[in-house]
């Protein structure tokens, strides 16, 4: 059994967390449930007993072997290194130490290696990045990756919670033609498409766009990658679509990159246009794995394929990640 | 004055149609409102007048200057030859013609001279395809196309009438928690996104997929243009989006084309993140331009430039388009 620490448990991945461990049974020992000042004293409940969510201070992470962090950047840059100090391995679900050259970058079906390198700190990427580079990898696997085209499709719940309670409350004003007033979003998100995830940068792309480009290139090793991306938030409350065009160093059919992506573990192939069968964010919601569809040679490159690529962003995207990089840590007694 | 019949103006084109030509003063003299025999009988409003929907006979066309065909392929089909035999000029929205050689396809701002080659039956382009064009006219002129890769957010105006009221029906069941029933679509469409637009092809696109590829190389006179898109169902009411990759045969900054695009007749440029001003669809609905933002320069190729383009999908990708075929045939004298 291992004391397990989380970090950040009342918001959407937090949550998705603490039902992942109770379904995965997840050896959990001690389970202490974290957060800053503000939120200390409230309850979550695991395993039908309520938990008293403690100030995360440093030394909270004492007798800890695994943190989850589903926080603020913040936290993670201050009290990582603290739960690191005190013994803990911290599997960190914020972006901070993503890029970092010593944390590894973590998606344990593709490079399982970077993790057993690890020096304290395990960062798991973005929920975007995570769906995208399992067929990446059985591809580039197969026949050499040459460069990757991205156009996302990206439920609210990556937001977090007030984007998901702004999408709801928003609907039905637009049916009734009030005002949507937006808060979370600068413009209404209910029945609306927004070209805009997380800040924009000085080179003109979202910090989601380059997230998903710089990750990547860091979680496949292949730090020249051409690989660009348009991130665009949709009104779905779980699960992001991406339509991926990949070219390749050799030519595989659509026939041969099904089969490929089918051996891939952690993909489900749902592709027979015939029968209508492709996946959906609706279809995704709930599940761990992910799923491809609409596989087809590119019409405008010698060997492009097209991919849609569907994942539930709060478990595969986020917590189901973070929950296998713990498993994997334990199965090769890494701890 | 020019002698108008309209065939399909109940539908949600024919409407934007009616309403367009009393927004722009189109010189209309008798007005002839066609359908099927189904629909003959009924009534639609013009300039507060009540008109009766006729049925569509071919010599219901005679003594017509100029018919817009806003009804099914197989009605163009059939009726688009005998109202050219009666002297009409037929500007046909169905897809039936596009792809003929000898039908024009046009979007005037892009291609007029091919309207002024004519022999009757005048295509409008599919709406997704016209808002792309337009964009892409500019940057050819500029710097050459070299290729184009698309990924679409359709809203569902684009199907129909039926479709808006199946998602207008389904959201708040949805929200309810009750099965929203999809009738109109194979899944839902409420809080969904799907990656099916019009049928599915043998080799693996959609029809729509396929009518962006081929419509696009035919209007820009550029038939072996290397073009592929995936195009996706959103839950919107009204407005197409478009993530563009476009590489030029000569690099253009993202200053340059947001210049070039800016010089080009009915596109507006909305590109200015550090204000948070890009195009989505709220704010495109009702408005006859193509807006375009989110305008950079590709971190996967030399001379790629990303573009975000979105436009009413019934009125510039539909009714707008056909009005101004009109307008440009008397212009010219050629009506």
């Amino acid at each position: 059994m291992k004391n397990v620490a989380i970090l950040g448990a009342s918001g959407l991945v937090g949550q998705t967390l603490l039902r992942l461990l109770e379904e995965r049974n997840f050896p959990v020992g001690k389970l202490r449930i974290l957060a800053t000042a503000r939120s200390a004293g409230q309850t979550v409940t695991f395993r039908g007993q309520e938990l008293v969510i403690e100030e995360a201070t440093p030394d909270a992470f004492a007798g800890v072997d695994i943190a989850f962090f589903a926080a603020s950047n913040e936290a993670s840059r201050e009290l990582a290194p603290e739960a690191v100090r005190r013994g803990a391995v911290v599997i960190d679900k914020s972006s901070y130490w993503r890029m970092h050259p010593e944390v590894p970058l973590a998606v344990p079906e593709v490079n399982p290696d970077a993790i057993r390198q690890h020096r304290g700190i395990i960062a798991s990427p973005n929920c975007s990045t995570i769906q995208l580079v399992l067929p990446l990898k059985a591809l580039h696997d197969a026949a050499g990756l040459r460069r990757v085209v991205v156009s996302t499709y990206q439920a609210v719940s990556g937001t977090g919670k007030e984007a998901v309670e702004e999408l709801r409350r928003q609907a039905p004003r637009v049916l009734a033609g009030e005002d949507p007033e937006p808060q979370v979003y600068p413009r209404p998100i209910a029945f609306n498409v927004l070209p805009h995830c997380d800040s924009f940068q000085e080179n003109g792309y979202t910090r989601e766009e380059m997230k998903l480009t710089l990750e990547t290139r860091k979680i496949l090793g292949l730090p020249d990658l051409p690989i660009a991306a348009t991130a665009v938030r949709v009104p779905v409350f779980t699960g992001h679509s991406e339509a991926v065009l990949v070219e390749t160093e050799e030519k595989l059919t659509a026939a041969q990159a099904r089969e490929v992506l089918a051996r891939m573990p952690g993909v489900v192939v749902v592709d027979d246009p015939a029968a209508l069968a492709y996946p959906d964010p609706l279809m995704a919601a709930g599940r761990d794995e992910v799923f491809v569809g609409r596989i087809r040679e590119d019409l405008s490159s010698p060997t492009g394929l097209w991919l849609w690529v569907v994942s539930d962003n709060l478990r595969k995207g986020a917590a189901t990640n973070a929950i296998q990089i713990a498993e994997f840590l334990i199965r090769e007694g890494l701890r």
